[in-house]
């Protein structure tokens, strides 16, 4: 237990040290097998709090970077689509006294900023092929429903809202060919950004908007064993810039 | 010149000691008039060096304060819609030396940061209703059309380009109802459209789009004077949420 005192207050005075102070990287990596959308949180060790992955900038790596290794070390996963989405820049995020005593970190004296501003950044994986692995500070990652999150530590529960709204808005611009088979149907495509959306689409409307894209080409071959019929499958085309959505 | 250099110190040694050191905010403020899409830029003191107006974050401000705090402080213009859009957070996003030699400001011996991650806002008005004014740094606000921009400082011509990006993205989510007179015809809105995104739209697209809009209403006046034909006006609803472009 002190070794472990020892090594998150080295952690932490390396933070101080060589990251910038007032600023951090959040992350909302969203997870969807199966038709449902997840949100990937760890908790913090001897605690039942959650939040998301995130940690702070080195003054010598570009922020882009800093999102791509924070998200390694803390949950293992790596060469993620990471998208930055919003910066959370309120004086008082939320209530920092109430917040740290929670975690109850052993980082008395420990130099830090009074305010910290968060860069939001969001990533969208398909969970089943990921597995994600507590660091030093936590002890759990899991994947939560978003219509089952736990209240959250800091603001996250408000950036997992703001992340959403992005990630459904920019939904034409994500890559989403890997978070479906190689080969596919177009009602399956429509499944997964009605999964995404939270809502259900017309589906002659999307069949339209799909074969008006030019994202996608059609397979020679087509699905068997459907009673009744066999639908026409589709891939994203290899092309630079392909694999969007629509 | 004395009493000029003594002011500008005293400028710069207040932000490093109020300001968070290694972030910064730049505003790219698009200005629409008769059709033509500008951008505002200042010219440095003394200098035929140009930059968009920027500055830094109080330690007790939000974000988005800042950001409307330095607009008006550099520019005069005040209560802009200003939007996020990217964070710059390259390590070396230009020269610094080079830059500073060009800018001359008399500074030697003021603490700061050895890089700075800039925050992009930009804001979209009507040039010709609002009277930029320079600040302290600078000599004179100038409205530049995107095709004719000089060689910036820093890596500002960059930072127009994503952020004209962003701004035909985010088109149907602008307030536009600023820009237009108060009641407008379909033709002069497609226009607005046409000059924001630097090409030609379909018009019967565009109409039925614009009709299938919950943002606009018709009026019950025609445009008169036009020859053979006298077209509906529309105006933006004034509900809430109203006022965007489609």
């Amino acid at each position: 237990m002190i070794e472990y005192n020892q090594k998150v207050i080295r952690y932490y005075q390396e933070v101080s040290e060589l990251c910038i102070h007032y600023l951090s990287i959040d992350g909302v990596i969203f997870g969807f097998h199966q038709n449902q959308l997840k949100v990937l949180l760890l908790r913090w060790k001897g605690t039942n709090e959650w939040s998301l992955p995130g940690g702070f900038i080195k003054k010598t790596e570009s922020v882009d970077d800093a999102a791509q290794r924070i998200m390694q070390e803390r949950t293992g996963l790596y060469a993620l689509y990471l998208r930055q989405f919003h910066v959370f820049g309120q004086i008082e995020r939320y209530n920092q006294e109430e917040t740290w005593r929670k975690i109850n970190l052993p980082i008395q004296g420990v130099q830090w900023s009074e305010r910290t501003i968060s860069m939001g950044y969001y990533a969208l994986v398909e969970h089943s092929k990921v597995v994600p692995m507590p660091d030093l500070l936590t002890e759990e990652c899991r994947w939560w429903s978003l219509d089952e999150l736990p209240a959250l530590l800091f603001d996250h529960n408000q950036i997992i809202d703001v992340a959403l709204g992005s990630l459904r808005k920019q939904l034409s611009e994500q890559p989403l060919g890997h978070l479906l088979p190689e080969a596919f149907t177009i009602p399956e495509l429509q499944r997964l950004h009605e999964t995404i959306l939270g809502h259900s689409l017309d589906s002659r409307n999307f069949y339209r908007k799909m074969m008006a894209s030019t994202a996608l080409e059609r397979l020679a071959e087509r699905r068997v064993g459907t009673p009744h019929k066999t639908p026409y499958l589709y891939r994203f085309k290899k092309e630079p810039d392909a694999e969007k959505g629509s």
